[in-house]
């Protein structure tokens, strides 16, 4: 059944998504994380492959009010171990998403890309939020601004088609894409500028299938309609972003953080890429961070 | 006389400030710098000294409505010229500040660094932008989004002394620095990460006087309380940033266009370092935007 296009991130907890997903959860033994699983629950959006130690896991899910029927637990202490039956479960249909509890997310990742995890596509793994201000009346998708830290052109490539993927699940059938700089001029001396005119142009050539690529773009060309005519920058990508694809993690990363901190934005991520979405939420993210990332998960699997 | 510590933007505007400065206006045959300089007269603000073709000027100010009492003039129509005699008005302490009219920021910054300018202080020249979003009740003044592509450890030095500086003219007596990275753990695989930590010691050192800098710090950290708490950050500066010291200009650059396009910031910049400030406000930028850099500068001189 087809959704319609996310319009605001409360859609993504609206019933029409409640397919009662099932998300193993990697070392789950962490409040906040079940926490959040209680919040989804609650929505009817997911229910718990619980990894980790077994007896406190079901102490500190009764201790949040996550109700017996909405888990299943596996006991495995071992965080490696942990996460290689998650990728299993996944392979053998028995999970539907991948989240984060007590364990860092480097070693999450680097366990599914383990052989045995079965979790590899052939894809790299990368990272998208989700993200929506007081009083906007659109949301955007930022990338990269958790996994790759200085990503090259190849990178961007694979890194920018992971997230018109995702936004087209989310209703976008021909996603805007803004390669982010600091302005619109191609400058040999911003190499941000080079990888995006470079971007723009594989999308031109058709490389990321419908999605409309523009790039090198300031973020006011990419967000204003105004901005855009006033420099005098064309093409149906300028005021109309979609997808923002930052040139290093720190501008996404603070782009995210500083839009929430600073404005109260609220947002949902995901590593994408893998064979199924994994919440990566970090120990500092809100409460409705996770529910709206977990939310997010349900939707795109 | 010392002004209270700025507490919102628009007390830039409000009559404590009324100092009546002249502003030198590079090229001023532009229609909404001139506006931007109607507005500053009205709040009793600058009156200006403009540079360029005499009689468009002159039309062009009756168009937009500035008073002839607002402005004197200078026929100077070529543009290297017309910059020269801005920093020489300075030099001579006719002018107190200067505005980039109708001539591009890169020009205008070559002008002003000719010895005959008059303008250079031994100091980098450097943009801070000092912002606001809805709902928040504090600014942040944000560097260096427009002039340092990825500056070195050295030229990030001179920029966060400049903001330092910057925001102790706003009555920030002891500026609390963030050091922006994507996380705060110091990681050889991150440069900004080094250079942040390597700032952080110089200031523990005492080499910013009385700033208090710390990094590498998450945007998260640095505006959030709750999030330093959670990640276990101590120190002045975690979740109570005043300075927000970005690695590279892209990161800058999209947090605040960021903020403006999707969260309805307003914000003023200056290009600082100089002997007086200059307002660069860019084509696309909005009205507002113009009268606040304007009001940040007579602040600030």
């Amino acid at each position: 059944m087809a959704l319609p296009p996310l319009r605001r991130l409360d859609d993504l907890l609206a019933s029409a998504v409640a397919r009662h997903l099932k998300v193993a959860v990697v070392m789950a033994g962490e409040p906040n994380t079940l926490e959040a699983l209680r919040l989804a629950h609650e929505h009817g959006l997911a229910e718990g492959l619980l990894i980790g130690n077994g007896s406190q896991i079901r102490s500190m899910a009764e201790a949040v009010g996550l109700p017996p029927p909405a888990f299943s637990v596996i006991d495995e202490e071992d965080p490696r171990r942990a996460t290689l039956l998650a990728g299993q479960a996944v392979a053998r249909g028995e999970a539907h998403l991948i989240m984060k509890g007590r364990i860092s997310t480097g070693a999450l990742m680097a366990g599914l890309l383990q052989p045995e995890a079965a979790f590899r596509t052939g894809r790299r793994l990368s990272h998208v939020a989700v993200i929506e201000s007081p009083g906007q009346d659109r949301w955007l998708a930022v990338t990269d601004g958790a996994v790759h830290i200085a990503p090259d052109l190849s990178q961007k490539v694979e890194i920018l088609q992971n997230a018109v993927d995702l936004v087209q699940r989310l209703g976008a059938e021909e996603p805007r894409v803004a390669v982010l700089a600091a302005l619109e001029q191609v400058n040999p001396e911003m190499p941000a500028t080079l990888d995006a005119a470079a971007l723009a142009k594989m999308g031109e050539r058709g490389r990321f299938g419908p999605a409309l690529v523009d790039g090198p773009l300031a973020a006011d060309v990419a967000l204003s309609r105004e901005a855009a005519e006033v420099k005098h920058v064309r093409g149906p990508v300028a005021g109309e972003a979609q997808v923002l694809v930052a040139p290093c993690i720190e501008t996404a990363n603070v782009l995210i953080k500083g839009l929430q901190y600073f404005a109260g934005a609220r947002w949902g991520g995901l590593v994408v890429g893998g064979r199924v979405p994994v919440v990566v939420a970090s120990r500092a993210d809100r409460r409705d961070t996770r529910l709206y990332s977990l939310a997010l998960g349900c939707r795109v699997v």
